[in-house]
């Protein structure tokens, strides 16, 4: 999928809201209790109630991870299912990883040959090594950490994020590259967005970490959108009983229904 | 595991080495083709031709995921074979991890309950709060990535990597924590040295990145030899024939003799 192509689903579904698979199953409702792949049997019934409402899913891995090869299997049906469902969705690895040159290609051939990821997440740290396998990929993406929500960001990130959003820029056009900003720090948000005015931006952080839709749109929209906006447990885990699905699909349509008023 | 232990296995292995199972079906002899998991037949000739010689063993987990669920029950084999052979083997994920909070928890839950590892490698982009949750368990380590030895840490991390080292010290005692500084680099090895004289270093980058052992004992050990030092490729690769685990045996006796040298 290139950037005309998902802005043009952005259009189409007045919505710029990626929902985040954070599928714990320590939150899953008690009926999901004794089925065989608990992860999967959830993820299917949130992305059949919140689909219409979504240009982008991001499964989160460590919650896969953790379960081991099970886990594994459920990630792969998942991103088999958001296809088949709807194969203008955009699907995010939120994977973060972030290693030298032959590693990093054993990761790509993992999301985006093995699995059919269209993004990955990735952390600079090691620099431009750690990237280049991903953006060998016609049509996939590389999502590059920059600034990102959490209080700790402080620590490190601060002082070299306006060098990673340069060197990105350079690495990737807004074709194949995506950063990585937090919403839980709008001001910060703008300066990026003069920095990489034509790089989409994938924005985690509203909801339960404090940020809001409106300061993200207001800070960090571009005439191509150049959002995604990622909720997780606000969503997913709105309600904790055997309706989680249809209390996830309210919060869900109360987002894009939001995000629709910056859709032109 | 602590640091006086991981210091005993070493003086009586008279060895600091650790061997990379970065297992690539690719590289591997004919024979193994036909297997049902042959990463798993694979790390085990390797691991019972090395083991003498070796205090660590680190896969790599980028070759385990790009093979799958499968892949990922290769993964836990190997641990738990690992663990079998000698359960004085020092085991770490090379996952490279770096995320926050609730997210990290699950890492550190699939890594260090789930599999029987010792430790695990974080990429610190993201600060203290992506590296918090594993310090929690007691006996186990986080190895923080410091200074790689691949050629485009020159982007970021030579900016930071003192301030990643003075932050990791705070937050680890050298008990739980140590830092990967890479071999290509002897001179900021030492530097790296004095500004945590106590704490263990992973140093990758000997053998196919042109570091050598004498190089980085030189610069890197302190009194309780604080030094693994990983080779992969050079160990793991040597043969190609159906002799290769008789071939890695000899280049990891070769090292762990060269090793021994500069145990007292």
């Amino acid at each position: 999928m290139n950037r005309e192509q998902l802005f043009e689903n952005i259009k189409r579904k007045r919505s710029f809201l990626c929902i985040g698979l954070d599928s714990d199953p320590a939150l899953f409702p008690l009926s999901l209790s004794s089925v065989k792949q608990p992860i999967f049997e959830f993820n299917k019934a949130i992305i059949d109630a919140t689909h219409k409402y979504a240009v982008a899913y991001k499964p989160n891995l460590a919650f896969y991870e953790a379960e081991g090869a099970s886990g594994w299997e459920q990630l792969e049906r998942t991103v088999d299912y958001i296809r088949k469902v709807d194969p203008s969705l955009f699907i995010i690895a939120d994977a973060k990883r972030g290693d030298i040159g032959n590693t990093a290609d054993r990761y790509a051939k993992a999301f985006f040959e093995r699995m059919d990821f269209d993004a990955v997440t990735l952390a600079p740290y090691m620099g431009r090594d750690s990237i280049e396998p991903f953006l060998k990929y016609e049509g996939k993406w590389s999502i590059i950490l920059a600034l990102t929500s959490n209080p700790s960001a402080a620590d490190f990130e601060l002082e070299i994020y306006k060098k990673v959003i340069e060197k990105g820029v350079e690495w990737g056009s807004p074709d194949k590259l995506m950063f990585v900003v937090g919403a839980t720090r709008p001001e910060k948000l703008a300066e990026i967005r003069r920095l990489a005015p034509d790089h989409f931006f994938l924005v985690p952080g509203v909801g339960a970490q404090g940020g809001t839709i409106a300061e993200v749109a207001e800070a960090g929209m571009n005439s191509r959108c150049g959002l995604l906006v990622n909720i997780s447990r606000n969503i997913i885990f709105a309600g904790k009983g055997d309706d989680f699905a249809s209390d996830a699909e309210k919060k869900a349509a109360e987002a894009a229904l939001e995000m629709s008023s910056y859709i032109i």
